[in-house]
């Protein structure tokens, strides 16, 4: 009864909203159903367009990268990218590109999915990010050896669950605009990364803004505005 | 037996601030006694640096405007400025300004002195801000009327409380970097600004960041970290 | 040992409802267990009337269709439905009504199923409505493109996820009674729904009614019980 | 410094609320300084339009109607009138009134301000309400002795606190649109009205809307935007 | 490695409980392993003691009972019952007794598993229950048709979920002592039965007692309790 | 404007609830205007029977107790006594007496003013109680000093703050019905008695039943619903 | 009618605990009476034993130093000392002390009370402390030039509010044992220290141990009882 | 795509933790995948170095045993144990050791896993623990029964889940430090181990630390911490 006609009259894709705000949309594919995921591969296919879908589940990723040949399945990221051109590319090298515009430093490697949606969204806006893993206060160190390396990009996303600590630190250490991604990783009085969003915005130091927990997709695209404010030429 | 010298020696102040950060520290007024709140003034006496205190209570701020005459109690902005140069003239500036490089848009009238509290702070690191007042999603002409001058910044501060519906509103409108600032107004669901913080962090609107409630000099100091990635001349 | 027979007795039919309010008991599937929900079929069955259950999960609802003729497993809005007359027929018209008394007003498309145990439940009880899909304040441009429609209405639905800014763009520029229905869609800081519900409850429009989370049924009875004030005669 | 001009650009009146939702703006006076109140007051006196303040502190109710002639401090509701016409003599009704379009049942006489709250307000736009007060379910037989009065309107208000167990007995019994107002009374597990808000939104009997903790005015907005289906010439 | 012997070390028994309190302890087989459990029904067949596992999912239900031949699966009340007398004769008569010590009045059928686990624990401590099903407030008529035969009993257990409000109701009504079980129904705002316990707790009928969320179990033994307060001779 | 005829007509006082429940309404004074409580203690004048009024601030305690002859202001139970009889002779046995059918167990002395309220509502409903007072968890020697002396009375209160472990102590020491009444004592993660509340509805004990926060009233009036079942003639 | 007498009897001193574990009771003046505080003083004065009451409101300190000489009220720290010997002294060098057993690292000049309750306490224990204030993550540096002092001590307190960034800084660099003290400094989505207590519990440093929010006491008496581990002859 | 080098290139692992605090890095299984688990364990077989993994699930901790001949799966403990020496050896005399330095009681048989969570840590950090399960409150003659055996530790872990009355028990009778873990048995208003944290954290006996939820690693850390404060001669 429910047919796929049904389905597509349910659509109503923001067509404009590059023009308006400078990036494309992108697909939350989260309490999507398969069909509904399977309509808009549809439209996809048909323009040709380059498109992102964000925390799908394996299974479903896995199903459409089997059913539709543009799409790529990233389950570092777990995302799906479609007719995707330069964007991969740049993806690639995330652990080892030399110019970036972005770091983004994280707490630990549970945090692994958040970081790699970050990057894979920066890329697929056209920028280049370095990810700089397990950078946990618990051992600070790691943080000054890495730090002048992160400090050579334009803006610092700061990827951290528990306690959040490495926000304040990288925000009383860097000038740069830095945008906290509180994770969900932790347990008990981590809270689902409760934890990590309230202390982010309870930071000491000060100029630190927060996005929403696991919200790697969003700290991109707010990046993303940042960057735009600067001449074209001087982005790689 | 709590003596003034005693007390001065709890002081352990970030000197380095402005070196690392390129912004100066300011001193949160809240929960500090009123005998800490002298010690700071003293100390900025001798040094004749300029100084910005937040959240201060009115009593406090009268007491010290009155008793240093390098003091100026803001209470619109809930502030006190010492020792300020060309700050004062920039704040007075919020309303009238043609050309400004942030834009403060407000969903209320009873937001007044968060939105003040980020201009005065942005006015102190050197930046020129207008307010655009009271452009409620409630009556949304009001917000297409305003939208032309409110693009003209290159960042846009939404302070918003209740259910923080602006934001989305903005977000999906303008292509600059948003910075949502929850407020306590309201009542009820409200929450003490709880509502419009998590309304902010779920936006529907791709690539805002947010700061806690309240917090108009944590959002002033972000949007100075981001107009720091522009050349210097570009400023206002 | 749980024989058919104990359980029946569990039932205490409320048989007087429709007299007192005007709209027959709905079943809530959620929570029963398969030997209830059969026990209810059962009683339906032998009273031929017609009945409908909401949240009923898949494996229970396409079970219940195969046994007994008279039901029909609506998936799209995760309810069944007993010995229905014209109520999938209004049902069919959702998405192209062109006289509708409810229009269903909803800000993403991962908000379908609560939209469409709604409509569903408006049917049921006689009642035309028409979902407007994927209205969301992220590209506003899409509500206006939509408003003339939508003001066609006696009463307007408002299905949203996350920061539910729609209520209050809806709340600000229609004059009819509205409804908010807050629904789970979003993570983290969207809390399964209790941001929206509380940015609902805390809207800056005034005048607008809320339900339950997620709550489609409880929407078009609220729905039902307004437009009963009407001359039935005026009614679709 | 901060002078009375500069406050006044900070109001940006929504002066076509009217024509779009049919309902003048109310003003929330709550978190308003005086001087803001002040403002909005001097432009009542100039426009001579009749005014509605909400939720006004007594010391503030009684300054006003002090310095401004046709400004009157209703304590009963903590509502300040200017202009008023026959507001007041609606109100003077709401325990006498022999026909009226809405009923107020209370659950106790703590929830005094808010049943004024709404009555006040309804009478603002025109509507004659009356409260039944004290109409607790821990004494249901006051419950079955007032419920043919309450029947005789059109639409039927709840205001219940602590566990607000008569929305769930008004809205089994009454076939009328019931619109559920949670107040703040109680201790406790009551906490500060949350409990009633969640146990009406989880009410058990059906097509029950709810709005926010308190809010007598915007269920009072509800139902006249539900009064405003109905031919004018049925509104008494 | 983990073997038997070393998890037999763990069990440490309160075999003095009945001298004590004048009950045995019951077993609350959730979140212990099965290994755990297995070595429980082994000390039981050891000593031939009666014994009562309750909230035992039924996976584990299911094997226990065809692993030890003394143990019943009750399915209809997630519990296990192990060397039981007359325990089950009582709990086959729940629904049809004359004479009964306690009466437990449940809000709707889906509460069905909370009521048998009261009722069954009452059996095994030697207590005729009788249970009123689905007495919702819905439906006001339904409690007022049953009214009589519940205060025939001593204790009355209220069994209710989502807004609680048949707690208040027996509340006032009834001058037996009232035990109300919130229980876990309902979504949304009824948060997993914490509305309904606050609701419970915050209810305007006086001198209510109140169990944790689906604590059948507890409310049993609280009326045993009180039960021994009387004269032997007088119990059923 | 607000006059004295107006506010008598919101009383609408349960004058059938001693024949129902078989005890007299109390009235929460907390949340009522002076106005009201001065219309109940006219209402209490012209009949000339007792009343109660619990939780009473003291300003207004002592301004009734100056204005009504017959009333009595009691600080330390927070209460307002009127025409009272035998109850105030009860209550100043409340640490004396040598039979008692209750006993209060408090956990420490900052929990006074909650065991006064439920050893004053005891008195007033015809019931002797004891206070063991200050029985700390901390110092548990103290426990056992007193355990035979509190055990000689039919009902036990346990009134504690902080983590209410006293509870549980006391609920796995003595066979009588207990109930607990968690206490808003202590700070920070004490969170105003919500964690004495969850920790006593989560004893370890069995058939603890538990009463709102700081509600003595509630537990006094709870146990006088026990103490109903004996025989009128067992009682002291 | 509430006397001195009746007062006393209230009290129930645990004369045992300094036998049981090392350390004397200290009074929480908080939520008590005046009344009782003085009743208290009255014992003290007659047994002429030490004493140390914390969390004592300024009028109330004020009031028992006036009238009681041998108490003295110690504002900094928010407590009253009575027939104190070597306590002050030892409080007089917390800022000096070039030997200490205890280091308590603060966070902020805000922490100002918790850090002098914790030091008094330790004081009032015997144990000499030393405060190292104002050691906050957003200026890192002044951590490393104070930790080499810092680690001189045998056990290290951190006093930190807002995101409580310094205690996995502390706990990731320091092998002694730490004892978080979270405080309620900060605003909006510090919640009142509940955001430090839940950082410092999810710290991602290990071995951090934590007290309640403010409970500068808890934290002493925590670092007493592993003092107590060593001979007591290499206590200074 | 996502390739072995890859991941690798994302462990930082903290190779100075063991020289800086004293202990090795223990490694936090939960919300890794099994590619980071099986990187760790390939960089521990060659380095040979001993290794701990906490919070495993089952399925893991299964493959990773049956594919690494150095890991043994310790199913009670939910931990992974690589290349141990003598670690398991301490671990199999927790129920029986006659010496230990670390007492670790348990409030009840569900928590067996987190007890044994702790004893294996323990283990590895070269401690000898010893368990005495099921001391809970409801019971307390088993408390006084195994006192003077628990006392003989030189420091007590109190793993407790409820309401953790357990904790407090312990403070008020034992003079050595006190760690207590709240467990997140229970339900309802247990909240997943909440209120026995909260209920540890507002503990009426003093000088008690605390914690997170069910982190039997944490606390056996801070032990390890305060054991490293006496001379190494007399850890046994």
């Amino acid at each position: 009864m429910v047919t796929f006609e049904s389905i597509k009259m349910h659509l109503n894709i923001d067509t404009q909203r590059f023009e308006r705000i400078g990036q494309q949309e992108v697909v939350l594919a989260e309490n999507k159903s398969r069909l509904q995921l399977e309509t808009i591969c549809d439209i996809c296919k048909e323009s040709a367009e380059e498109a992102l879908f964000t925390r799908i589940i394996p299974i479903d990723g896995v199903y459409l990268a089997e059913n539709y040949t543009s799409a790529k399945w990233i389950e570092s990221a777990a995302c799906l990218l479609i007719n995707n051109g330069e964007t991969l590319e740049r993806y690639s090298r995330v652990h080892s590109a030399e110019k970036y515009q972005v770091s983004i430093v994280s707490g630990g490697s549970s945090d692994f999915r958040v970081c790699n949606e970050a990057a894979l969204t920066l890329a697929y806006f056209g920028i280049q990010s370095r990810i700089f893993p397990d950078i946990g206060v618990a051992g600070i160190q790691r943080f000054f050896d890495a730090a002048d390396a992160i400090s050579l990009a334009k803006i610092i996303l700061v990827v951290a669950g528990m306690d959040a600590a490495l926000v304040s630190v990288c925000g009383g250490y860097f000038h740069q605009p830095i945008i906290a991604i509180p994770t969900s990783t932790g347990y008990g009085a981590a809270f689902q990364g409760q934890t990590a969003l309230n202390a982010s915005l309870s930071s000491c130091a000060q100029g630190i803004t927060v996005v929403n927990i696991d919200n790697g997709f969003g700290a991109a695209s707010a990046a993303a505005r940042m960057l735009s404010m600067l001449d074209k030429d001087s982005v790689i």
